[in-house]
């Protein structure tokens, strides 16, 4: 089974939701928001407009914490149609706030599997991530695992154009690249169409604007955990 | 003359206020932002406490629009001790939002000046620049120039740890990097600390945040604006 998986150089490894948790701190925090804004609209029409408002604006302000708390701002203001207390924004904030100071939670089996693929040598080991440079960069230093890592790459998406640009650092090829993530979407497709591979970690939670449509493919693999990646590697 | 600058083989450019136009634009914002502020507190006072919200939120939510954006709501809704409306901070907001949509504008002689470094093919042409990944990527697309370059490479801060990394992605040697920009603190100090080169533009206006005091260095170049690089270059 993938006996094709030889002359690997590569692992990118994605952050969120496949090394630690993060999907949970959001949801925590969206639930804190609701109860704030409940004296104006009840919890799903929140969410809803929400989501439009991250959408809306994705374009401009992209991936992190950062643009999370500047929608939720947004969204508590037309919502209420300005009607929103100063005092209950500087709320808002601080829940985001929150969500950047969290600790990090490694996943289930992260550690000493980072631990067994270090001391195997065999491969680069790239955490390899779309988001906030420095809020990514942060939880990687926080999380105790980072000198397991070759290196951390940010990136604002994770489309073909960065796996390329992946590529052109290390100079391989992308069939010499695993990329290893929760994201079918960001993970898998965009290095499988380049010709490389994908290991397929699914969290049981996923954000709504990462969905897409799921195929198999020859150059995917789907494994249940972290740790069941040492089967392959 | 600096005949020591033989066997470089990667320029170092920074963006804002190298490349193009930044601080003009948070300058303006401000501006607008004091305005907005006025029944409450004069300028010089707003911008005194702004300066502090920045300062006390870097460690935590780094550089960029995004950041700035939550300073200055989180420091009108404390000066005015939550007595702002929330249509205020609408207005906030899009002043935030309209950072993000400005235009890029290049500096004097820079489109002439990349133009011949890119045919000289002498170097690797590498945009590196702190700050937010999508907004400094956004701004290197819309720029024009991105073709001129080999790569851009967004980090959350510049210091000596970032400089080593972008010599281990290209195999380098530090002594084998021109760092160019306007900030003695973030393009200059660094890289000559590691016994790299630097080259100084100073920009007419530099952010408080920014200010380091500057040294003569025999690996420092002083110049008064971008095209002189080609006589050393």
């Amino acid at each position: 089974m993938h006996n094709k998986l030889h002359d690997i150089r590569l692992l990118a490894i994605d952050a969120d939701d496949t090394l630690w948790e993060n999907q949970v701190n959001f949801e925590a925090a969206q639930h804190l928001y609701c109860k704030l804004l409940r004296p104006w609209a009840d919890e799903q029409t929140v969410r809803d407009s929400l989501y439009k408002v991250e959408c809306r604006n994705m374009p401009l302000t992209g991936y992190g914490t950062k643009s999370f708390t500047l929608s939720l701002i947004e969204n508590a203001i037309e919502l209420t149609d300005h009607k929103i207390p100063a005092e209950k924004i500087h709320e808002i904030l601080k829940i985001g706030y929150a969500i950047m100071n969290q600790p990090v939670k490694l996943l289930s089996g992260v550690q000493e599997t980072m631990e067994q693929l270090f001391k195997s040598q065999k491969y680069y080991l790239v955490c390899f991530t779309k988001g906030d440079a420095k809020e990514q960069e942060d939880k990687f230093f926080k999380s105790g695992i980072s000198e397991l890592f070759s290196n951390i790459i940010v990136t604002s998406d994770k489309h073909e154009w960065e796996f390329r640009r992946l590529c052109l650092y290390y100079d391989i090829k992308p069939e010499q690249i695993v990329s290893i993530g929760n994201s079918f979407k960001s993970d898998i497709h965009p290095i499988v169409t380049l010709g490389g591979w994908g290991i397929h970690i699914p969290y049981n939670r996923l954000w709504q604007y990462d969905h897409i449509e799921e195929y198999e493919h020859d150059h995917v693999i789907q494994l249940q955990q972290f740790s069941d990646i040492l089967q392959y590697l």
